[in-house]
């Protein structure tokens, strides 16, 4: 299969090439595109050196399989038209997220979804993380309310934001002097910063209320109040999520344990005796979201479960979970 | 007034001198008090040079107040003999805070608790800083359930945890090896680690139910529903806390924040526009508890409110408080 990576060397477009790669995408030929700034450079990749180009529909339209992972801006201006020309297009920006006729998709929860549709949404990161866990626990107890709060790592905002925390913790530690910050709002060493993307009108980010507006449309529940406080900490690129839900029906800790270990992209690390739970050092890498912490929270009665997530951003919350859609999209399929 | 400071070689110990400095306390003799180790070394501090000596009740009885910052085991087996003696006690460790006979206070919530009382139990960090937000919205709109996932920094861990966090930070950067541990369960460079403290037969562990013990006895609400979420990250010496409420009457985030604009020991920090919120960076050596991110939260309708809370852990968290309830309480009148 003719498969294209857009934006191929940013983290997420990397990962891409790693996870095409692992997960033994059948794999024909391998584009690469990125800015024209990069236009030329070689990058090297398991499917051999490629040299990256720039990107245009010429360049792209014979293609099977576009993943896209660049701006919303740039996602907005080129994916459709690629879609159009029955290239099968999963897209990692915001962009069509939220649209109706795009389909925004984690493959564990709404794999049907797909379809024969040509454009696919992957969703944010954090989303992606929280419902590979959230569903199973609706189908077995339902959910009414779920409250989150994140611990989100610096690859969020890039390879730059991960190059800035090392950067200035060295400069901390090393040198030190006070940390600096050009992607983040205030420096990221030693720091938390409560405040992802930029602030809607209700007081919420827009990256808490993505966590709302995607998890509602990926689990077909629009109506399910959602609530997240998204904080970005010193960790490289695995999010951690603290998990509240109040279930329609009554929960147990260990009746969830057991719902959870049989859920498709969980594992489950909850053995306080041994000191195992979810972390970010042990989920780098990792595809499955580490669950664990899982306990009955009596702040809701019997109907009330705590959990704690980890996640690799890079993984299930960007480049894992798009590929897992291109593997169920009827791709190289003339549309 | 005859000061000591019982553990001050500690991290909390020597924050302890400091804070009675900078609040001018009417020290006239300070005595520093610290393991048998460390007896007989000059530890500098604002009132002079001063020999550390070993703790006896011979060399302690002739104080006004004692400040102790010390393990629960030796609060336990010293403190109520010291208090016995007529010396005013206030005691930074776990050990007397749920005892029915013991004051457990932050002045700007219970001082009135205080009364004759020779010894008074200080909270736990994350309850203090909690409290002094919590209380004044309590009085404003009502509290019915409490929700609050945390970002405790190493200082909780003492002066080792401290330095474990900066030497393998270190270890992580310039030497590129894996960070180790012997303070913590795991390695905190540039991870989290969902547990601090041992873990309780419901789950939970000690730390998260502290603040539910905790707060409900400060607060005087024995039946509050109050649930934690406590994760060590890497910072210095502030604890972050994502806090969701549901109140008993309608709550507005404009109301709210007027309410802690009002309140002592909250500084609110709230300015989306200006992308200022409370930070760790911001928050370090401040005596005011930084109050931001406040919101209405729809997964309570028109009464739910989430806030983002920053305290100094060595001040609010423990060494201002301690002193100012010493403020409070009648020291140097014989009991």
């Amino acid at each position: 299969m003719r498969v294209g990576v857009i934006g191929a060397t940013g983290a997420v477009g990397k990962e891409l090439v790693e996870v095409l790669a692992k997960r033994r995408f059948p794999v024909t030929e391998l584009k690469l595109f990125a800015s024209t700034r990069s236009a030329g450079t070689k990058q090297k990749t398991p499917f051999g050196e490629i040299t990256i180009e720039a990107y245009s529909l010429e360049a792209a339209r014979h293609l099977d399989l576009a993943l896209l992972a660049v701006s919303g801006d740039f996602s907005k201006a080129h994916a459709r038209a690629l879609a159009a020309e029955g290239v099968a297009v999963v897209d990692n920006s915001s962009a069509f997220r939220l649209e109706a006729d795009v389909p925004l998709v984690v493959p564990e929860v709404n794999a049907d979804a797909i379809g024969d549709h040509r454009l696919i949404a992957n969703p944010n990161c954090t989303t992606a993380i929280l419902v590979v866990a959230l569903e199973p626990l609706r189908q077995a107890f339902g959910v009414k309310r779920v409250i989150v709060s994140t611990y989100q790592a610096a690859s969020g905002a890039g390879a730059e934001g991960m190059a800035e925390l090392e950067r200035e913790t060295r400069r901390v530690l090393v040198e030190g002097q006070p940390a600096q910050n050009e992607v983040f709002a205030h420096p990221l060493a030693f720091n938390v910063i409560p405040q992802i993307d930029s602030f809607q009108p209700n007081g919420y980010t827009r990256e808490e209320m993505k966590v709302a507006w995607e998890s509602r449309k990926i689990m077909g529940m629009p109506d399910l109040p959602v609530s997240c406080t998204a904080v970005r900490i010193p960790t490289y690129r695995v999010h951690g999520e603290a998990v509240t839900i109040e279930t329609e029906r009554p929960v147990t800790a260990e009746a969830a344990r057991a719902v959870l270990a049989k859920a498709a992209g969980v594992r489950v690390v909850d053995d306080t005796a041994k000191q195992q739970y979810p972390m970010p050092i042990t989920a780098t890498g990792q595809d499955d979201v580490e669950a664990g912490r899982i306990r009955e929270n009596p702040v809701f009665g019997d109907r009330g479960l705590d959990f704690f997530l980890c996640g690799d951003q890079l993984l299930k919350g960007a480049a894992l979970n798009a590929v897992q859609i291109a593997e169920k999209m009827k791709v190289g399929v003339p549309a």
